[in-house]
């Protein structure tokens, strides 16, 4: 196990693994930076990390693995602040949405320096120093996508890593990963940002009626798109080739469901909502969700 | 107030009803019919109506408020087989999720009976006679689409029906209330099955790929697709014209924030993504969603 770990960027995911790791691997030590001061203060309130550093350069001094924790199309900048500060033998790898933009712009900030990146799958609406918490990997998948000279006993520990704050670990080649998840998340959130968006630009609705009458479905899409900006717009940058091929596929099969709309072809339509029907059982027999009211969201006890 | 209820169809809505009408309206007598000898067996027992009858003639026979309860394509035929066995002055009301076609449907069916369409704006992805519980419109709205001949009297009673339920009622002409739920509800609906079987057809990303890594967003649209077909099917084919006219301007906006990717332009992106989050806290402040991580779902206890 690495004996010092150290978190570049203190937001949702720097902040949920930092408490995580003190909270389940009590043995590491922890450090870590934010750009910003106010967030490092709120840092040091909540006790994200044991030592919150006034420069990343401090923050990685003593690190054996370094999480860089900020946006994707932040990942080149803030590699580039420790670059020649890290120890010998340092493992840097990072939390980012996206996989084949991340592992180049750590790659070019930090020649020769091994890094394995990695995604886990899981999240919040939240953003910032007060939106993370120690249960968030538990139970949840983490990608971790290693290049093909990747040092096998440092990828080892990496996976042990994640293990220990909860996760179950897949690993992916950084394409395939971002195919993926262009599919099960990308994608979908950008069309939650685009009703959203259509809905609130009607002229014949007023979005006081919108917000009233959510409940019919709407609300769900609205939680989807109150996600952070930053974060998003980084994603959809940096995945671009998959999202665009993804949505594609999505538009060519909205235009077919819109067609039997049209011609009232009611059998097809019955057909297609029942099968759709059947993924959503499979989900929550595999775990990945939950049948209850509250989806287990309960589960996560001093979230709120 | 009215003295008897009859409801027809006994499955979310009718059971929810039926359950609903006994605990906050005990000095009202419940009746109630289903198709499906199985759903009147489990109605039966679960006590949905104080009375459940073997045939929809019975149970409306002395009834002075009549609420079908089935899926809006379902309208018409249910309401036949009452026409001749209703008592006279009786009301004939609804839950149906589109407007505009039900009141012809049940006109047609029942020339000369006053009818006054309502839609209860609250729901789950469950169907059937298990699915029903008596708070599902506490603090929820009801939305009552008078045709423009309806009885006042009969109209103020409707209305004191449903807030004696827990629901806020809002009036609203029938095509407006199809143009605001196709896009709170029908079109958010539809674009959650389309992505859906979007991703079940991939042929790069397995099945077992996309549901385990759902929970990235994918899973909050399976819960939608999960919703019943009779139900959907009937709810597109019936108000067709403001689904078509929603997914249209969806369809544009949509190609805007794809070439905004394609061409990088993240500032678009970045304002586009900004604008949405405020509605969320729109919704969030006027008390139809939560923030809480169960969005408040364990509200309604008993469910689940
Ligand atoms: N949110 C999710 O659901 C989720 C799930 C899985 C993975 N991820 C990934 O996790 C990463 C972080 O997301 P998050 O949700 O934790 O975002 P967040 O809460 O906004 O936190 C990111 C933090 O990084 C800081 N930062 C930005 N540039 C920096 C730099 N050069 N050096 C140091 N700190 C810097 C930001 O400060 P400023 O506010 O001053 O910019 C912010 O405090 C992203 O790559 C995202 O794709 C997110
Ligand atoms: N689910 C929601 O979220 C929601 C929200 C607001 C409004 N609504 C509206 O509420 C209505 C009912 O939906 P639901 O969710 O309660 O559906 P549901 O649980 O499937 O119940 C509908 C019931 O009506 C029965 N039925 C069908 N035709 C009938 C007939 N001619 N006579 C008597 N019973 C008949 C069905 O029996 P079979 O199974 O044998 O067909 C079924 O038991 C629909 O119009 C829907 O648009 C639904």
């Amino acid at each position: 196990m690495f004996g010092a770990v150290a978190i570049i960027g203190l937001g949702l995911l720097g902040g949920s693994t930092g408490l995580a790791v003190q909270e389940y691997l009590p043995g590491v030590h922890t450090t870590g930076y934010d750009a910003d001061p106010a967030t490092r203060e709120r840092a040091r309130a909540r006790g994200l990390v044991a030592q919150v550093c006034e420069t990343a350069a401090e923050a990685v001094a003593g690190a054996d693995l370094v999480v860089f924790c900020v946006p994707v199309g932040a990942m080149g900048a803030a590699a580039r602040e420790v670059a020649g500060h890290l120890k010998p033998g340092v493992l840097v790898s990072d939390v980012g949405s996206s996989k084949q933009t991340v592992l180049s712009s750590l790659s070019e900030a930090l020649p020769g320096v091994a890094i394995i990146p990695a995604h886990p799958v899981a999240g919040t609406e939240n953003s910032g120093p007060d939106a993370g918490f120690a249960s968030l990997f538990g139970r949840r998948w983490c990608i971790v996508t290693p290049p093909d000279d990747a040092n096998p006993i440092l990828l080892t520990k990496l996976v042990q890593f994640w293990e220990g704050l909860g996760a179950h670990v897949e690993l992916m080649n950084p394409q395939h990963h971002d195919l993926v998840l262009a599919v099960t998340s990308h994608v979908p959130h950008l069309i939650a940002y685009t009703i959203v968006g259509t809905a609130s630009d009607l002229e014949e609705v007023t979005q006081s009626e919108v917000i009233k009458y959510s409940a019919g479905g709407f609300r769900d899409f609205t939680r989807i798109a109150a996600s952070d900006p930053t974060m998003w717009r980084d994603v959809f940058l940096s995945n671009r080739d998959a999202v665009l091929e993804i949505l594609q596929r999505f538009t060519e099969d909205l235009t077919a469901l819109q067609r039997s709309i049209r011609n009232g072809e009611g059998d097809r339509l019955f057909d297609h909502f029942t099968r759709t029907r059947a993924i959503r059982r499979s989900i929550i027999e595999q775990g990945q969700d939950d049948a209850r009211p509250d989806f287990g969201r309960s589960d996560h006890n001093g979230q709120g």
